[in-house]
């Protein structure tokens, strides 16, 4: 943002959004709430928050664990995998030394088979997930592992969850997300009045914070977007190419794309992963007889690449092009993730085909290596893009 | 072999494993037999068998056709999955063009992924495969995908599959498996009286060959190596190192492998994957109220690494270490197959650790180009071994 505006979350924590989370959870534990690690967006938050526990995001996004990962690890692994294996070998998470419970997810080969290598450390649960999420056996199957999972945290924490407290957290979820939305829908401005930082600050916070912490902060930012658009405070310039940024969650180290694509010239005005919008995009249906399958279905429902066919991600990045109105599609695919890489493949086929708009395919690690070679690319990309 | 002995399988395709399951196909769809291609070792063949068709293992291991591949699929993707996705993208796999269904399961994420991409040239049916086999749903739900595929199976071919010939199809899968341990048991003999090129042989065909098929065969084979056994006849030299090999499914011109330790003086007494002894390796219970179940354990306690965690894979590791007899252990890994990748750090432990045996890991694709490599490696594990 421009120097002088004043940052939406300005708490000292601007741009700072795991410090932010980190003290957010502490004082938690001290509230006497448990804490639960997550590693991947299939965990149902909402039952979590039930049992009277918050998640906690575990460390996977630092360059600088992969080298005491790789003693263990292939080199050749996604580096989110490395970084968090790395994190627990080194001992160096605090968000994995608050934790008193892990659930961890079959959600792709390197995430599952380095659970195994870190099992043992805390009491971990792993949910096995359904890959074809358009069966009804899917549906089915994904409920009985969210009932498991309940049955794992009441023992864990000796406590039993209330499906009403459930339905609550539902229904919490749905408010935040309607609040989330409406700062989403600034981003969807011409000029866009937000940054991805900012942006980022608050789907990070989003992951650990409950709605009843997160409203006032909401409504504050709401509020600050609408000075911003009524005093005509915009970022970048009136023109910059929009970016739409899809693909592997992106933290850290990897937000070098996301820097060289500002610095470039470009503004992102979505965010399309696990890091971004993607869980805040669907509603969980309310007032069902089994909240339990509610969240089924709405987890099932996450466009990630670990789904086949994951046909749920063309339908979200139509409706994306249409709200956001990105000049480019950037694909963001972590090194060596198999699943987004092949998709990248589809992706690429249905924004150049269907919509007829410049796509980018970033492969990328947590180095530094690659900077001068994005840059150059993302640059091309931005000078072959037709004048506003 | 030794030159001047008689091959097991004497038929003229001895050491074409593949040309010999394409002619067997060929005359089995010419009886009016329908052919259902498979890519691995979860689709249970002995559902195929009662609907009155034949599964034929599709290509998969042949380099020429992986640059093809890389025009669509990434090249850091494990040979196997490319290898397979260029002979349907360049139309050269016989037993695709001869198949009129294809079964496919959510093994890994890269096949899972390319599946997508070959989806619509044949009926293709996807099996959902839960990846904790110890649990209980696990079970339940593998077994509602058998059922699944039986009705794909049914509508595909417009013929109803009957539970009696499930049933009579497990007790043919038993015979037959009873019949490939007896052979086993004497690859476990020292000296050792075949060849892994033979036993290579029996085990590809096997899975494309009904039992009644091979039962004058293997009945045949026995009898050769009784022979050999009584005439003093056996492969490599008396004190050749025994190795095991295990580690991802190996064929065609990852065969490099296999002939690089016989060339270092090595005998490859036992192959542990998915192209040796593993299809033959359990019994599936018979006479059970429901056939489809005993095939779901069955094929859930496959030792894939998909499996998390997969300890039936150590389990089988040391009932094959007391009745081979091996002096190593050889664990292949195909590059960027994160799943074996990963685990063959805990296979390493457990035979470095509790057997005390050398261990080696080679990673490889289908390429030549570390062929010397390899050789040189093999060849200092060999220099190490103890005098026996």
């Amino acid at each position: 943002m421009k120097a002088g505006v004043e940052p939406l979350l300005n708490d000292g924590f601007a741009g700072e959004a795991t410090k932010r989370s980190l003290g957010y959870l502490q004082k938690q534990r001290e509230k006497g709430k448990n804490i639960v690690g997550i590693y991947c967006g299939y965990a149902p938050l909402e039952l979590i928050r039930a049992a009277n526990a918050a998640p906690a995001v575990l460390c996977a996004f630092a360059n600088k664990t992969i080298e005491a990962a790789e003693t263990v690890l292939p080199a050749n692994l996604c580096p989110l995998i490395k970084s968090s294996y790395g994190f627990i070998k080194t001992d160096t998470c605090p968000f994995f030394a608050i934790s008193e419970a892990v659930i961890a997810e079959t959600t792709c080969d390197g995430k599952k088979k380095m659970f195994e290598l870190i099992s043992g450390i805390k009491p971990m649960h792993v949910m096995d997930l359904p890959q074809l999420p358009d069966q009804k056996e899917a549906l089915e199957n994904w409920t009985a592992m969210i009932k498991k999972l309940k049955g794992f945290l009441e023992t864990t924490f000796n406590r039993k969850i209330e499906d009403a407290d459930v339905e609550k957290e539902i229904q919490a979820t749905n408010e935040k997300n309607r609040l989330m939305n409406k700062i989403f829908d600034f981003a969807a401005l011409t000029p866009t009045p937000v940054t991805w930082l900012e942006f980022y600050d608050l789907t990070y916070l989003g992951q650990a914070a409950t709605t009843q912490d997160m409203l006032p902060i909401l409504k504050e930012t709401i509020a600050k977007l609408e000075k911003r658009v009524a005093e005509g405070i915009y970022h970048g310039e009136k023109d910059s190419p929009r970016v739409l940024v899809t693909g592997c969650p992106v933290g850290g180290d990897a937000t070098k794309v996301f820097k060289i694509i500002e610095e470039a010239g470009g503004v992102i005005v979505v965010l399309d992963s696990c890091t971004g919008m993607k869980p805040y995009s669907g509603m969980i249906a309310e007032n069902t007889p089994d909240p339990y399958r509610a969240l089924s279905r709405r987890y099932l429902d996450l466009p990630c690449s670990c789904m086949t066919p994951n046909s749920r991600r063309l339908d979200e990045l139509d409706k994306m092009i249409e709200r956001f109105k990105p000049d480019v599609v950037v694909d963001v695919v972590l090194h060596a993730c198999h699943s987004y890489n092949i998709e990248s493949h589809k992706i690429k086929e249905h924004i150049t085909g269907m919509h007829k708009m410049p796509f980018l395919k970033i492969e990328t690690d947590y180095s530094q290596s690659d900077v001068g070679q994005i840059r150059t690319r993302v640059e091309a990309l931005f000078e072959m893009l037709p004048q506003k």
